[in-house]
C-alpha cells in the first residue's frame, strides 16, 4: 500500500523523496466528468514503471483512488474537462540516495483545469537547443527527473507550442510533452521506444490502433531532414491529455496538415 | 527574494515544481554547531547553478537564512556536528513544464543527523551496473534530478560504502554521493569537471589546496585500469559532509591507504 495525500489537503513530508531527489514517477489523466481517458493504460504504465525503480503498487488500490478522485475533483472544473494527475514517490526517509526497503510509497493526487485545446489548423513547432540524455535504464519512464523539458519548456512562448528534442547523436526523440509521428508514402514512422526519455501511453495506443487499421507503422531512428523533406506528409504531435495534435511548421518549414489522425485515433473514445 | 519553508514546520505546497520534475537544486553542509565547513563555497556555488536554470537568488539572503538556520538547528542534535540541508525550486505553479518567469523560488531548510563517519582504515567500494547520463547543460549541478544515484545507492550494503558510476564510454565518472581523486606517482588525477553529474565543493577545495601545496593535479579521464593497477598510490572519495575518505578496496582489488591527504585537506579547519 501507500501513504495517500490529496493534493488540496495539503503537500508531502518536508523529507519525501519526489522532492529531495525526484525518486518517483507520475501520470497526468484527460478526465471528462468521472471517466479518465486510457485510464487502463495510464494506470498499468504507472504500476509497470515503478515496478522498474523497485516500487510495488497495486492495481485495485489505483483503481480506488481513482474512483475516490474522480468523485472529488468532478463537478469542480466549470469545464467537463480536467486533467487528474498522479504522483508516486519512493516516499519520506531513508540513509541519503540509498533507500530503506521497508519505506512506504507516497501518492499525492491532484487536480487541474484542462489546458487550452491546440488549434486544429496545427501549431508552431521548432528544434530545442537543450539536449536530451537518455539513461537506458530509466529509457521510458515519466519519472520526476524532468529538468531537461523544464529547461527546454523555456524556449516556449505563446507562438510556439512545442520544441522537439534531440539526442547527442542528432536523432530526434521527443518533445517536451509530447512523442512524434511522421506520415510518408511509405507509411507511419516514430522514433524507437528504446530511445525515448518518455514513452506516453497516447504514443502506444495510436500505434496500435494504426497497426489494426492494417497501416504500416515502423519504430526508427528520425533524423530532421526525415521531416523538412518530400516524403513528410504530416507531423504529428502525440499527447494523452491534448490527443493528436498536428504540426503545420517546424522550424520555420511549413508541412502539410491532414486532421485525419485526430478522427481516426479520437482520444475522447478512450473513456474509462 | 524567495518563499522560506522550515521543514520542521512542514513540507512545500503539493504543486511546487521541485517535487513536480525535480526543478530545483541543493547543498548539504557539514555543520559544527553553528559553523559550517566551506560555506561560502556552498552558498556560492548555489547562487552559481541556480543561476544556470535561470533562478535567481541573492547571495546575502542565503546567509541570511544560514544564521537564522544555524541558530535553530544547533543544539537540536546530540551531536556538536551535524548535517544543514538547503533545497532551492523554481517555485510552485506554471503551465506544465513551462516555467512563469515571474515565479518566486522556494527555499526549504531542513536539519539531519551527522551520518556515520568513514573508518580511517578505508571502505570498500565496487563498480556500478548503473550508467550515469551527463547532460552537458545540467553537467555539475547537484540538481534535484537524482533518480540514477538513487538506482546506483541501492547496490550499496552495510559492507559497501560506495559505487563508482561510468559514462556509456566506460570513464569513471564519481560515486552516488562523492567525487574521485586518485595518487600516483605522476601525482593526483581526477575526472574533468565538465564530465561530471555533480562537481562537488569538497572537490574544488582538495583540488585547490593540493596546487597550493605545489602538488601536480590533473583533470583527466580515468578508466577502470587506472585504478586497479601498479600506478594506484591510493583512491581517495571526496564529500563535503564525511570529508577525504580513503578506499581500501575496490570490487575486490586491495588498494594501497594512505591517510595522509585527510590531514592535510581537513574539512574542519574549513569551518566560517
Amino acid at each position: 500500500m501507500f501513504n495517500l495525500f490529496w493534493a488540496d489537503e495539503g503537500g508531502l513530508p518536508a523529507n519525501d523523496r519526489g522532492l529531495a531527489y525526484g525518486d518517483g514517477l507520475f501520470e497526468t489523466i484527460r478526465m471528462e466528468g468521472d471517466r479518465g481517458a486510457l485510464l487502463s493504460r495510464h494506470l498499468e504504465r504507472l504500476v509497470r514503471d515503478a515496478g522498474r525503480l523497485g516500487i510495488t503498487l497495486s492495481r485495485s488500490d489505483l483503481y480506488s483512488v481513482f474512483g475516490d478522485a474522480s468523485a472529488r475533483f468532478s463537478g469542480r472544473f466549470d469545464s467537463h474537462s480536467w486533467v487528474l494527475k498522479l504522483t508516486v514517490t519512493r516516499g519520506a526517509g531513508g540513509r541519503g540516495y540509498r533507500p530503506d526497503p521497508r519505506m512506504k510509497p507516497s501518492l499525492l493526487v491532484a487536480s487541474a483545469p484542462m489546458p487550452q485545446m491546440a488549434p486544429e489548423a496545427g501549431v508552431d513547432v521548432d528544434f530545442s537547443r537543450v539536449p536530451l540524455t537518455v539513461n537506458p535504464l530509466l529509457a521510458g519512464i515519466k519519472s520526476l527527473n524532468r529538468l531537461e523539458q523544464v529547461m527546454a519548456a523555456r524556449e516556449l512562448n505563446d507562438s510556439l507550442f512545442e520544441v522537439i528534442m534531440s539526442n547527442s547523436e542528432g536523432y530526434l526523440l521527443e518533445g517536451t510533452r509530447t512523442n512524434l509521428l511522421l506520415k510518408t508514402s511509405q507509411g507511419w514512422s516514430t522514433p524507437p521506444a528504446s530511445s525515448l526519455a518518455v514513452s506516453g501511453v497516447m504514443r502506444d495506443w495510436v500505434l496500435e490502433c494504426l497497426r489494426g487499421r492494417g497501416e504500416q507503422v515502423v519504430e526508427r531512428p528520425l533524423m530532421p531532414e526525415d521531416i523538412i523533406g518530400q516524403e513528410c506528409l504530416g507531423l504529428y504531435l502525440l499527447n494523452s491529455v491534448l490527443g493528436v495534435v498536428p504540426v503545420r511548421s517546424l522550424a520555420g518549414h511549413d508541412l502539410p496538415v491532414d486532421g485525419g489522425l485526430a478522427t481516426i485515433c479520437n482520444l475522447l473514445e478512450t473513456l474509462e
